[in-house]
């Protein structure tokens, strides 16, 4: 006869193979059978056994036995019990907790200077007060809005979005246009699969541009179209010539990675030829609250909201964890967006709240003004440290952001880039984000993209020196001589 | 000459059109600039202002002005001033703040009794010991982890998972093959891709089922091809017939929405099936922890780990606002899984981080069993209230999960659920979830689902009540009569 308490147990009685009795008394068995799941990596080090009742209840037999065989797995190194708490499984070597592990777990490089673009200041996001809201949305939700979330995301913080897209970026949307997603990979993803279904097969994307975002567009079954981007911007007039491509992909406030700002001719081309074509843009607006010579050039998406679609994200601003996006789109295209059919499920409804209060309470936009002055600060920093060490080399992409441009005319930057990795720098070439190698010659040929969003002020000289050394010894082999390593 | 602060100031300046200076002094154009962007609705109810000093910055006039146009704002009872915190944008009726706008802004109905299956118990959400985990991990995670996260999920949740699925579930699984998703959806969504990629054309779903399974497999660019499920489970006979198929989504433990186990011989002739095709199952684990009447059935994976892919998320689990799920595929799939190519971006670090946390201390299980026990309890009185008020009908589909199925034969189940939706009871027709209507007459063809995740224990035997008399009133219509609806 077992009880309720029994039946309902965790199934250690179907995970734990306890042989046949004839193998000893059950004890014995049993600590064998939670030696082997330990060994065998079934039981995780850190994972917190059953409490000996629980386990002796889900197993039919006395609490002796549990008991018995949990003090010999701790006698052998296996278990550790602390009086108080439960009994866990020891980590291999030494005391490992969760924290510890996090280091050997990656198998990433963390480069002691990072100047690979696209990363923010993590160090300056707001933990305390991010666990704040959280903690307040994860108290105040109401028990419905715990449930399966509106498709759309939270309409609160549709509404909040709303006011800032229009305050900070000049946007024109009402929040029924706004959909709330996990950032611009996850946009680019939903509005494609919209534009597949609405008959699109080609879309343009820049040449130099953000990788994933021609993988995306290929992952969505469409062929990304690569146009080149000169020292205005996205070439208009080759897009206009693309036959057959009625959407693009840009970014006009700064472009990735050349930096540059669409200028305002192109703009309105832009913005005729989607009116023209009846076409969609997809204004990536990915880092434009950082402008440091003026006022941002407001959203694209202001001056053609009927063929714009105005994508950004928490991932710049904030920091790529808390992954959270949003499309202000053109109202035909709202439905294809959260359409359960195109699989784009909504973020956390707890984070998307957690937010509402973030912006609500006027923290975002107190965090985007200490963000700005932070790495303007450390910009000017930066371009001071090249001038010196690097002198006469016409940086280009700065005004906004937080990377920049770099020519090497004299040198290969992929070289220079494999050279800095030795001296732990971490940074790109501008090679590294084209649709297809560029002509060697060319202008910009050979380029390095520097990014700064996350390096500590204290780390810009040291980088900067490293880089300077690293070219240096580039241009030594590249003209046959030898310049040594320092120390 | 501008300074730093006015440079790094939001676009205010922007946003507020000030009109010509022949309209008047600045400070009333100003006022009229806020007053416009309030009632356009670019300034939403509750957003907070900048202080005085920010936006005199930004506008480059004397602070005076600013305070002088919010005055006026205030009098006119747009904005409100609390002493010592910043001016807001007052609500239009009323202080409605962010959480009093919840209802009114979902436009959702939100039934008094809800048996729609499918959502679990929301009120049994561990909201503080949530919260509480959520801050450790904003707390805790390195500067680097809160930066662009591994794709495959974080290390040492996935540690914590191939235990877990060991223990918990017989699953055979390294933390390799595990990759952290959103959810079910989003598992299928991926796996789809990576399986369309593979040259697959066509996906074999469970008829009656899940229909955003078969709407995502559709998605996803392939064909759903409906597989009849009896008493005993999905007909693998007729999966064998299904020409190209070489891929089945499938839910085993209990089958939604019929609730049906998977028999013994039918598991064995799937692994089969699988192994013959060298196919895909994707075992859609959903509510396999919720098991009253034995142990739960362990999973397909383990007994073949080469062709199953074992999907299972929180949202049965925990909450479905948690949106956090895992994949554990063989291994030859687990690269399509995490390629960024296909677009899937793993689910927010902190949750993740929080999660693992709740796992390592032995929280979940801790919920998982409580949940059992009340689910268990919630059953079984509901089994006693149908039998006491509508008696000798055979329910089904009620050994797991938290929902199961009421037969009627005598009266069609879509006018009962539209009849029950009149006394503000939610509930579903078997006929909902078939991907082709069934012939009327099969034993099968009206039958009603009930869910009793969330619903509260003192709701039951009202909400039998009310079906009960849903029931009768829609017999009677079929036979001519009429019953008094209660008031």
């Amino acid at each position: 006869m077992t009880t309720d308490r029994e039946r309902t147990g965790p199934a250690w009685g179907t995970f734990l193979e306890l042989e046949s009795p004839a193998e000893g008394p059950l004890h014995a068995r049993l600590a064998r059978a939670l030696r082997i799941a330990v060994t065998g990596g079934r039981l995780a080090a850190g994972s917190t056994l059953p409490a000996s009742r629980v386990l002796a209840a889900d197993l039919r037999c006395s609490r002796w036995v549990v008991t018995e065989a949990y003090a010999q797995l701790v006698a052998e190194g296996y278990f550790e019990a602390r009086s108080g708490s439960a009994t866990r499984v020891r980590a291999p070597a030494g005391p490992a907790g969760v924290r510890g592990g996090a280091r050997e777990d990656r198998g990433r490089w963390t480069p002691r200077f990072d100047l690979l673009p696209g990363v923010p200041d993590l160090r300056a996001f707001p933990r305390k007060r991010w666990a704040d809201m959280v903690r307040a949305a994860t108290t105040e939700l109401t028990w419905d809005e715990l449930g399966y979330p509106d498709a759309a995301g939270l309409p609160r913080l549709r509404r909040q979005l709303a006011s800032y897209l229009a305050r900070g970026r000049g946007a024109r949307v009402e929040s029924g246009q706004l959909v709330v997603c996990a950032g611009t990979l996850d946009a680019v993803m939903r509005l494609c699969r919209g534009l597949r279904a609405a008959g699109h097969t080609d879309i343009a994307v820049e040449d130099p541009g953000w990788t994933q975002l021609r993988l995306t567009v290929a992952a969505a079954g469409l062929t990304p179209v690569a146009v080149p981007v000169d020292e205005h911007g996205l070439r208009v007039d080759l897009l206009r010539r693309a036959a057959g491509v009625r959407a693009v992909i840009v970014a006009p406030a700064h472009q990735f990675p050349t930096g540059v700002v669409l200028a305002p001719s192109r703009r309105a081309e832009l913005a005729d030829w989607a009116r023209e074509v009846d076409g969609l843009v997809m204004e990536d607006d990915y880092d434009a609250e950082f402008r440091y010579d003026r006022h941002p050039v407001g959203a694209l998406q202001g001056v053609a909201p009927e063929h714009v679609a105005l994508l950004g994200s928490l991932s710049k601003t904030l920091s790529p964890a808390v992954r959270l996006g949003w499309i202000a789109a053109p109202e035909r295209w709202t439905d294809a967006l959260t359409a359960k059919a195109t699989g784009g499920a909504p973020p956390p409804v707890i984070d998307q709240d957690a937010f509402t209060r973030f912006v609500a309470s006027g923290s975002y936009d107190r965090h985007l003004r200490a963000s700005r002055l932070r790495y303007k600060r450390r910009r000017d920093h930066l371009l001071r440290e090249l001038e010196a060490r690097l002198p006469g080399r016409p940086v280009s992409g700065a005004a906004a952001g937080f990377h920049l441009l770099l020519p090497l005319r004299d040198c290969p930057a992929g070289a220079v880039v494999d050279e800095a990795a030795q001296a732990d720098v971490r940074l790109a070439s501008l090679d590294d984000y084209r649709a297809a190698p560029a002509a060697t010659g060319t202008p910009t040929a050979s380029t390095l993209v520097i990014g700064y969003g996350n390096l500590t002020d204290q780390a810009v000289p040291g980088a900067v020196q490293r880089l300077a050394h690293a070219i240096e010894r580039v241009q030594a082999a590249e003209h046959g001589t030898r310049v040594r390593r320092p120390g």
